[in-house]
């Protein structure tokens, strides 16, 4: 048995247990038993220091974050969190770090009911892979390919926040005041799992907002082969980031900044009425942002009905890759 | 649309469709229906270049490889491979080289009728992750605690050739002639997947063998709370590993080597007649190499009844930590 494989043992109390695992870590396999009349989703997202995170970022914050960005893709999917999978590469042993990884790691999970059934640790350049599997009712997950030209579009919370935090602390200009509740969406994204499942049979597509709002709602274009118009003044964002925006006019933090880990999402409009009830169910802000329309592309309208252009540097942002293929 | 991005539509192609399969590459999860009366196997490894293979190895036996120790882990299980994802973290894009991985990867994918049903492809050192979903009866998972003392142990295959093939390879004696068949053993092993599907219902253990006999044999001890007596004389090996045996005298090669792929497992003696049908059915032959005790611990005898002594040396291997925690 070598160093990696005593860490395992580590992981092996580290979430709750759930009745449907038959057999968890310690085996060759996992063994789960799959509720009936459900359908399984999943997803996998890894997350390389230097290129997704801070290499010195506060080992607990990364255990939550990589959690976070794989829930996000469940809740897009209206999937049930079930079981997760933990594939850990990491430079050396040291017992600190590790406890605090799993400490924001077992801190999420356990908030949405999930269990650790299995994974890998290995020596290496630090990296970590998640793979979240979750349930949907038979025939009821969320796809990016439903939306048709009429369709209102919504996002959950606030945009922008993310990006901001990631240019305060890229700028050196994180001293200010605000900087820790900004952090806080950069580094603990809070994925909107409830959101997600009280809108099966109301959205006709989903998808959570990793690249930032032009690139993931253009997947959703994309793959139903539409367009849609946006209008600018109608996209929430937090007090801090309109501030930021109306000093520097810079719509690409909010549009086109990532990490937000907000769902957006496209409803019929004679479905409009039952958002109230889900953003109070689901606990988050629901808003209407735009419109589906048959031509292709995307509009993103000022309040003078011009049209935003994107600056290519405005793509650039730490994270990215971090979408399933 | 990242450069990253655009490869992941390379891989959208790569395997054959699953029915079982709603949704596979290019949502925010992929969407399983997972058939009535069966239970789900996951397993998940990862493989860190300069740590699990060599740098330099050509793409097609890392495509390969990092397939077959997973899938080596479901045959454990007695499972039938079903859908795999894929997290591949290369240092820049080079074309060539990822055709070549594919190929590879497909190659062993199309033989299990696995579909590649999501991943992540991230720019960072090289490192694959991949994990696998198999499918087994209900309740009919092989695990590694069932063993009793009076079971008979055996092996697949043969022993010793990946470790041989590694250390001439580490030592610069690859210049034999029989080299490439050895190559073979340690870069494209065959995971025993029709031998672990025909042992449901008949082994009592099972697991397979990635560290090495002692240590991997040793797992189904402790978790079956057993000891267990192996006869040195009766491991299978190549008239190759045979030859560099008598010349060395390094047993460690043969027990502690690792990367063997080969699946240990217990069975009780009233089922021992129906072996000689699996090893038909199932292609691979079967060798009773010792029995189960009571008494914990594991001894391995040479011919003239003295006990094998474990040479710390012999225990270091290329790979390591491949198991799942």
């Amino acid at each position: 048995m070598t160093e990696f494989d005593l860490i395992n043992d580590y992981f092996s109390g580290m979430t709750r247990r759930r009745r449907d695992v038959l057999l968890g870590i310690g085996d060759d396999a996992a063994l789960i038993r799959v509720p009936k009349g459900m359908d399984l989703a999943l997803s996998v997202d890894t997350l390389v220091a230097g290129v997704h995170f801070f290499p010195e970022i506060p080992p607990a914050d990364l255990g939550y974050k990589v959690l976070a960005v794989n829930l996000s893709d469940l809740a897009a999917m209206g999937a049930e969190p079930a079981w997760v999978t933990l594939a850990l590469t990491i430079p050396q042993i040291d017992d600190q770090w590790i406890a605090g990884f799993c400490s924001g790691f077992t801190e999420l999970a356990t908030r949405f009911d999930l269990q650790l059934v299995g994974g890998d640790t290995t020596a290496g350049p630090l990296s970590v892979t998640v793979q979240v599997q979750g349930l949907i009712p038979a025939g009821e997950g969320l796809r990016r390919s439903g939306a048709v030209a009429g369709d209102d579009i919504y996002v959950t919370g606030g945009l922008g926040d993310a990006a901001l935090a990631l240019r305060c602390k890229q700028q050196g200009t994180d001293q200010r005041e605000d900087m820790e509740q900004l952090s806080m969406r950069l580094d603990r994204p809070v994925p909107r799992v409830e959101a997600g499942i009280a809108l099966r049979g109301i959205a006709s597509s989903a998808i959570d907002i990793s690249d930032g709002l032009v690139a993931d709602l253009g997947h959703i274009l994309k793959s139903s082969g539409v367009g849609a118009r946006v209008t600018l003044d109608n996209l929430p964002m937090s007090p801090t980031v309109a501030a930021a925006l109306e000093e520097s006019g810079d719509w690409a933090m909010v549009v086109a900044g990532g990490d937000d880990y907000e769902l957006c999402f496209t409803v019929p409009p004679e479905r409009r009425d039952q958002l109230a009830g889900i953003e109070k169910q689901a606990g988050v802000a629901i808003t209407r942002i735009g419109v589906v329309e048959a031509r292709a592309g995307l509009r993103c309208l000022h309040g003078d009905g011009s049209l935003w252009q994107p600056d290519r540097g405005g793509f650039e942002h730490f994270a990215n890759g971090s979408g399933q293929y």
